[in-house]
Formats: structure tokens, sequence, C-alpha cells
């Protein structure tokens, strides 16, 4: 480590997060980035080691950078004018038919040019990262063909530049698209679509919906074994509105993670905590859709699932674009502490990824990390609709003005 | 008016609010505003008549200033802890007996100087700036002693350099203070503090909490024969908790409005819309104590009773400073249209505070407006953690930085 390209930022009150459980708080603490974008040392400032480059915290809060581990930020149109239709007294069925929902989704999307599809994609990133966000997953699956899946994975590349650390997804499994009326035969083009998807680079998980109105767990498991044979990570939306069974399928599968959750068996609970696999607890989607049912949060607990959180913003069940209001509808709508809720939108988020070097302020892990005005962490989660964000540092770099 | 000192908005999407339902929009209107800060024309933007200066619009949506008629901004402390405690299952009886609740803001706002007070209230404020808040109302009522409740109303009165229209209102019979054991003796210090108050020009309305935890209708009363005795307007926390009859009893006081109503009654719905009280819908302190009764949306439509929507930024029960986010929360959890909810945020929200010439972008209208970038006004409401706010016009004029 060369002592001279080092930086600290010392005087202010850091939340670790470190271990397992805890705020890991460090009043008047210090953090030491090294050249390679690790926390090279974490603690009292007083104990801190020589920098050639020191920043004054003056007091303010520090924590890992928020981690957006579920995302479907890529998309074409909106949907507000639904939204407005079922408050003014339209079913949702009458919308279906004339052709809205997801499927007025995937027309617009499939419409949308790659430079169309990047401005609007952009546009949302950054008020995610104007929230504190560092690394942030987003998925296909308004495409539904080749074509416009490829594109939407590209663009989620392309949000990189911004200054963020990307994670991409491939949901081809998401919906059955109009011109095919056989799911297997969906499915059968989707795991053919994989392998040249990857080896372009744009998939680093995999991703399917299993639901009554989605796919079937077999037809899951047709997708998961095309992941598998490529060697990526699997994931899945699951259990969101049945029980179907679909988390204990997918921790067959050694799965990053299972998302939503609200119909989660005891038993998909304990195939969960087996295989190590995160709970991904989307209360935006709860909110919006006003869901009765919760997810199992206490099961969860006992059973040791690390519990993550996301925005899972999407145009239809979760127009939000406010991780910080996540933490708030976590603890009002779930009843998680402020501390879970706080992991759950970092360290439990990165491992829902695969991401196992960040998420805590503890030396060795990557440098990303926010400076709040608050004055205690617990204060991010309490309030809502706000947003204290001062700083946020990224060693994700940021591409030159100008460029996508 | 003097033609040359006239400034045209021209190239937008209006949603001018105009008449009593409707979006009223203009597809590529204008907007001319005179010297007086007034709305001078307002129309298509072929017709718009010449100006010496002109704004391209391009295509953004524009609106009517936002006004939140219902705050408690000015306090000390914030109560993230208390917050905390509750959801790692403390009792809410416990908390109150350790002097959580309102009796912790009142202790902490009676230790803060003014200086303080100010400084907090202004990071409040200018986050409720940033989302389109021209005309801001703010109560008194966590000093609860005549020195602290006037620091309040001078500090509130003081927000208005950062360059929004404050409407301050005193609220006094908020909730018994710990020297008081006997409520009637309390409502008569609240009673004979008002005057003093009033002749040092810091109070607009008079408000009170009606509920069996506060006050009975019987000592409301008193407040509000003091409030008349001075020719002040009288608003009321109204049936938030309980049926109290407390709408009935401002509609007599001819009140400007009552607020929360989540167990107003029929006959409470009848006295309101004969009074033409407006009714002030507060969802972020439903959404955030997690009340199951609704307010009676559909009884105050059908007698037409005007409904407007605010923040209730407290520290307590609705710690949000988004105005957007109420919009959301008024369709989702409420039942309203994004129409109603867009009325209730600035031209009901007018009326709440007895305000008749602001709140529609119409000539002869107060040239307080929002420019967003949105395609319809609906997508400020089927969003949630967002803000496309462009730029605020507010004829309250900003103070020079550096001063207060
Ligand atoms: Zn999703
Ligand atoms: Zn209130």
């Amino acid at each position: 480590m060369r002592r001279e390209a080092m930086k600290l930022w010392r005087g202010g009150l850091l939340a670790t997060l470190a271990g397992d459980s805890g705020w890991g708080l460090i009043p008047d603490g210090a953090l030491l980035v090294d050249d390679a974008g690790r926390l090279a040392w974490v603690g009292p400032s007083a104990e801190a080691p020589a920098a050639a480059e020191v920043v004054e915290l003056q007091g303010a809060l520090v924590t890992p950078g928020l981690v957006d581990c579920h995302t479907h930020l890529v998309y074409g149109g909106n949907r507000a004018h639904e939204f407005e239709q079922r408050l003014q007294g339209v079913s949702y069925a009458d919308i279906a038919r004339a052709g809205g929902g997801i499927k007025s989704t995937v027309a617009a999307t499939r419409a949308a040019g790659e430079a169309e599809l990047l401005a609007s994609a952009q546009r949302r990133a950054r008020a995610l990262l104007a929230e504190g966000v560092t690394t942030l997953e987003v998925k296909s699956g308004y495409g539904l063909e080749a074509a416009t899946e490829a594109r939407m994975l590209r663009v989620a590349r392309q949000l990189g530049a911004l200054g963020v650390d990307v994670r991409t997804t491939f949901l081809g499994a998401h919906a059955l698209p109009a011109e095919f009326t056989d799911a297997q035969a969906y499915i059968d083009a989707v795991c053919a679509w994989l392998p040249e998807l990857h080896a372009a680079g744009l998939v680093d998980a995999v991703d399917a919906f299993c639901e009554h109105l989605a796919f079937s767990p077999a037809q899951v498991a047709c997708v998961f074994e095309a992941a598998r044979r490529l060697g990526l990570p699997v994931k899945l939306h699951a259990e969101q509105l049945s029980d179907q069974g679909g988390a204990a399928l997918a921790a067959r599968y050694g799965a990053l993670s299972c998302d939503h959750l609200e119909y989660l068996s005891p038993s998909g609970v304990q195939a969960m905590a087996a295989a190590g696999t995160v709970a991904v607890l989307l209360p935006g989607a709860f909110y919006a859709l006003r869901e009765t049912k919760l997810p199992p949060i206490d099961a969860l607990r006992a059973a040791g699932v690390p519990m993550a959180l996301a925005t899972d913003h999407n145009p239809g069940s979760s127009p939000t674009l406010s991780p910080l209001l996540m933490l708030n509808m976590a603890c009002v709508l779930f009843g998680l502490t402020p501390e879970e809720a706080l992991r759950g939108l970092t360290v439990n988020g990165a491992r829902a990824l695969g991401l196992h070097e960040r998420g805590q302020l503890v030396a060795g892990q990557r440098a990303d990390f926010c400076i709040w005005a608050a004055g205690h962490p617990r204060e991010l989660a309490a309030c809502f609709g706000h947003n204290p964000l001062i700083e946020r540092v990224c060693q994700a770099e940021q591409a030159p003005q100008g460029e996508p």
C-alpha cells in the first residue's frame, strides 16, 4: 500500500454494520481509502494513520453505499394513465383487455430505440444515485424477444457510466409474450437466447417470475438449468401472489435470492436458510398493490435468512425511485427495525447479488460509502420522503461528461 | 398593465385546474405574468400576447404552485429514537412513561434557541420548496407556554425569507403541558396569550386538537371564541382517532378547514358542506400510524366538500418532507383520483388557508407555479419517491443570501 496515494475521511459518525447485527457505530470515526478503492483502515479518528489527503466529515453520518439489488429500470413509456384509470373505477380486467399492464410496457419497450431507452433509464438512475445508491441491479424482461432483451441489457450496462456499479439480470421469463400461446415453447426460446447474451457479456445472473399468471416451477427449472450450464447464478420472483413452492425450487439451484415472498411457506423459509439464499423484500410493490399479506419476517429472522430490501422500480407495481423510502416502508409496513432495514439496503443487498466485498465499513471492503446530514443512522429510516445525502463516494468511475 | 414589464412563459403543457373539476389542460400553452406577480393571461401559445421577456417551456408540464396547508415544521429534536424503540418492541405506554411522544418534542423545543429552531426549520422548508411548495402553513404547538409559542411563530414567519409565502397558525391547544393538571385552566391561559401574539402579527389563524387525549369540544369552543373576538379564522384537528363532533363544532365557527377526519360522521360531513369548510386529508399520518379507518371520501365528494392534502410534517406521526409523496398516498391509500389529489395540494389547499387568489392557472390569480419534467399531471401522483421539479416560480421574494 502506497501511503502517499491514500485518502483519509475523519470526524464522522460511522455506522459500519460490521458483524451480523448491531449498527457497529464508531463516534468520531475515520476511514482510510487506498489507491485500489478499498477501505485500508476503519476506526476512531484519534487512532487514524496519516494520509496524503484528509477530508473532515464534521460530525456527519457515514454508512456503506446503498445497494439496490432488484430493479426493472430500463423500459419504454409509463403506466400513469392506467394508474389514473384504476382510480377512476376501471377494472384491472378491462385495462388488460385494452392492452394495458405489462403488455403496454413490452410494446413501448420494443418500439423504443436504444438511445431513448438509455435516456429515460439514466434519468431514473440519477434519482437513485442522488439518494446514495452505489451498486445497482437492473433486469431485462420487457422485451420478451431476443433483440429487445439484449437492447435492455446493453442499456443497463451503459448506466455504469453514471458512476455506479451495475449488475445485469436476464429476466426473459418475466411474462408470456402475445406471439406465444405455448408457455413451454417460449421458455425454450428464452433458454436458447441465454448463451449468446452471456457470451456478449450482458448477463450477471438469471431471474424468472414463478407465479400462476407467469411461469410454473417446472418451466422455471428449465431456465435455471440453462443458467447452470453457463455457470450463471440464479434469482427468483417467488411467492408474491401465491405459494408456488418457488423458493424451495430456487434454493435447490443455490439461488442468490428469492424476491417478494409475501406467500412464502415455512418449508420455503427452511429451504432458503439451508441454501444461504437471501430474502429480498420489496415494500414498494406491497404498498402500491395494497397487499395485506405480510412476508413471514419473524420466520425469516428465526431461520437466520438474510433480509435485503430494494426499490423493485418498475412502471406498474412499484414506480418509485427512492431507496430511502423503502427503508421507512420496510419498518412501517413490515416491522423491520431501522438497523435491519439499513442492512437490507447495504450488506444484505450486496449478498443478494453475490457480492461479499461490499456493504460494510470494514477494512478490506470496497470503499463505496455515503455521507449523510443525520445524527444517527436510525434517522434515515424514521423519516419518509426526505433525502439527507451530502455526498456519495463510489469506486465505479463516472465516464467523462457528454459520453453515455 | 405595463406590457414592457411582463414575462411570457410559452410552449408548455398547462394543467390549469380551472373550474371545479378536470385538469384544465392547455397543450402548448402560455402564461403571461405581470409586474405585480399576477397571471395577466393564460391560453394557447399561438394566441399569446407579446411580452418583453419570453421563456420557452419546451413541452414541460406547468401546474399551480403547491400549497402545504398543514405542517408542524418548527420544533427541536427529533423522534427517530422512539421510532426505533417501537420497532424493537417497546410499547407506546412505556415510551410515554419515559417522557417520550409529544412531551419530548415540547421539552426539546422549549430548550432550543430561536436560531437553532430556525436553522432546522429552514432545512425542512428547503426540502418542501425543492418539491414545488410556494405557500406553506406552519403551526405552533410544541411550546405550550407563551414565550415558546411566540418563538415558534416568529421562526415560522422568518421562513418566508426562503422565498415562500408563509401562513402561521397558533396551536396553543395542541396538548396539555405537564405543568398543568386542569385542562380548562390551560385553555384559559391559551386564550389569554392569543391577543398579544396577534398584536405582534404572528397569527394568521387559530387551530386546536379536539380528541379524547387532547381537548374536549367545550374547551375548543373557548379557544374559538377567543379567535372570534380578534376576527381570526379557525381550523381544527378533528376526528382523527375518534368522533368527537369536532367538525360540526368547527363548522359552527365557520372554520376554514377540519383536518385528519378519519372518524368523521355523516352529520359532520353535512355541517362542513353547509359551512364551506375544507376537509384537509393527511395520508402521511394515516400511513405512519398504520391507521386502517379511512376518511369518508365518498361522502365528502357527494356533499361537495372541497378536499385538500398536506404533509402534516411533524416529528412523531408524519415525519415527511414530500408533498409529492402525499399525492401518491392520497391515491393509493385514500382512493383519490390524481386530479383530486393535485387539486388538494393546490387550489383546495389554498382554500383551507382562506386564500382564494391562488391555486389555479387562471388570469387574475397569483403567479405561483411549478414546471415539471412530466408528460401529464397524473404522472406526479402515479410515481412515489421521485421529484421531477424543474423550476418553482413563486412571487414570495427570497431574501438576499446570508440573511435568515
Ligand atoms: Zn421484480
Ligand atoms: Zn397536525
